[in-house]
């Protein structure tokens, strides 16, 4: 992947942008990781590393969660830190197996904090049917790493004929998302001090590899599956419009958007395609596919109000596009500023 | 394993002990971790979880690495990021293959600086033989951080018949270090400003895997390999005789420690059996294996000035002592309080 603009490497510094899941992002990964680890494992820009191992294939992938506040409706950052890395092992098209689990801890946290949230993931470890088989832990001094971050990676197999990758998306093909946009990231906004919103959202953080094993089955060449994080669908949908060498349409009345989550999103002056989510994946599949991937995602319990979005564009200039409700079109971009940062 | 003790779960705090390397960490990982996720690859107490996976027998494992300063004289946080976990695999026996990149971003660190620990990284990693395939990168404020923390997991093979464990010592075994004690603990020391300490000590942060292949060559069977970082020889041999159920006697003379270290650890009031090293490795071999296991160390760059510095006691108290130069004994504890945080 590949995104314009440059960084000043020589004078320039780290900004809460880079962390936004926005084109910030995208430029610092390209300019500084992905040159540096020069492989092809790493270039292709997936979520997951696939690589052929004896036995068969398997792919691995880390995680690190920052998330403030620990703890909000419908999670903490114990079950986040499973969930996510789950997720972009299952949206790899593999079964989720072994996870390890490294502790940055702050001087001071309360050890009955700290054990709430080791056991939230070992309750989302149980619930997902991967196992944590290793560990680290690490003190920093009091006024670091607020409270404690956590970081997951994870290995698992992936079954064979399924291959889905953030560059195989070709014109013509039906995007499916699994379910309403932005719950997560209103979540955890109202559950900060300094915002007086009461949304009665709760985070939809859960373990996609139920749903994505329902899905494969359905349609096992499923060509592109991404779980929505940081940045949200505009985010992902960018990512994959510049690794497929493809444009997007999306359709707005076709968004799955919660009438809460819709108006959290008018006062705060967001748009629920930035937000961000941690159970709700897209999916890109080729058109003779698409019923039957929605309707495998409807029957199950976390893709019961899947939709079709929209759908994959020839367009040299890889961009995003929104018809509106209205009939006009716009651009869906990256996120260019600080949006929504340290919610994952 | 299991260390005598308890937390207060539900009073007590984090404090810098816990990250220490010592008794207060092994009764965190214990209480905590070992305790809610339980599964009997954790439960080992193994830096690295060994499974059998299509294929063949794999291991993984993760570290997390917050070491201050983030440079230092023999190497950086980039360089021991990629050691630390290449040296957890091949001391589970294992050829590393992959690793996964976990950062930690500072708001205002240099993208210079980021770019000068990131390409550390990649040699290391090339030095290693190993290729880091995922990564994620977070950011978080200003002030929190401390610039850069690195979290690295890893897989690796397990050649067939081999399977060191810290389980597996037994009493008669011979106790192996690869090369001098505490290079790594004082480097550190001497450059942290607050410090007016200048030792001319270098890191001897390495990886260790080449040196593990040629050990394991001569002598498969090797019962125990354990790389020492945190706590330093001494929390090392204390963890292997809770888990093997065995005491240790270690022989002052024989302990390999260079003079400038030694006289460093004098004017700071330290042992060098407590500081911490990031790329040496202790092996416990049968008695018939120590010297084919000593020879092959020797033959290594990195094992030259390997010794033989104890052995396995049939001991119920799993008490470390040591024969000191002048014929007494003492034992050799655990750390109790805070000695060297944030060294790794």
């Amino acid at each position: 992947m590949s995104v314009g603009g440059r960084l000043d490497l020589k004078h320039g510094r780290v900004d809460m942008t880079h962390g936004g899941g926005g084109r910030a992002m995208a430029r610092l990964i390209d300019g500084v990781f992905r040159d540096a680890f020069a492989n092809p494992r790493l270039a292709a820009g997936n979520d997951a590393a696939a690589f052929d191992w004896p036995g068969g294939r398997t792919v691995m992938t880390t995680d690190s969660y920052v998330v403030s506040p620990l703890a909000f409706p419908g999670g903490d950052i114990g079950a986040l830190a499973v969930n996510g890395t789950v997720n972009d092992l299952a949206t790899a098209g593999a079964v989720p197996v072994y996870l390890s689990a490294g502790f940055v801890l702050e001087e001071g946290l309360p050890l009955a904090a700290l054990c709430g949230y080791v056991h939230s993931m070992a309750r989302a470890a149980e619930a997902a049917g991967v196992e944590i088989v290793t560990g680290d832990t690490k003190v920093v001094e009091r006024g670091k790493a607020d409270g404690l971050y956590i970081n997951t990676a994870g290995i698992g197999r992936v079954p064979d004929g399924v291959g889905p990758s953030c560059d195989r998306a070709r014109p013509g093909d039906k995007l499916l998302v699994s379910g309403p946009l932005g719950d997560h990231g209103v979540a955890i906004l109202s559950a900060r001090a300094d915002l007086a919103l009461d949304a009665g959202i709760v985070s939809d953080t859960a373990a996609l590899n139920g749903l994505v094993a329902e899905m494969v089955a359905a349609a096992p060449d499923v060509r592109v599956l991404r779980d929505l994080t940081r940045g949200g669908l505009a985010a992902a949908c960018n990512e994959l419009a510049q690794a497929s060498g493809v444009g997007m349409t999306l359709d707005q009345a076709a968004l799955p958007v919660r009438r809460e989550v819709a108006a959290a999103c008018e006062v705060l002056g967001l748009d629920p395609v930035h937000v961000a989510n941690e159970g709700r994946l897209l999916a890109i599949a080729a058109p003779g596919d698409a019923d039957a991937l929605l309707a495998a995602m409807r029957a199950h319990p976390l893709g019961r109000e899947a939709a079709l979005v929209g759908e994959v564009t020839d367009d040299d200039r890889r961009l995003v596009e929104m018809r509106t409700t209205f009939g006009g079109r716009r651009l869906v971009d990256w996120l260019n500023g600080e949006q929504l940062p340290r919610i994952c």
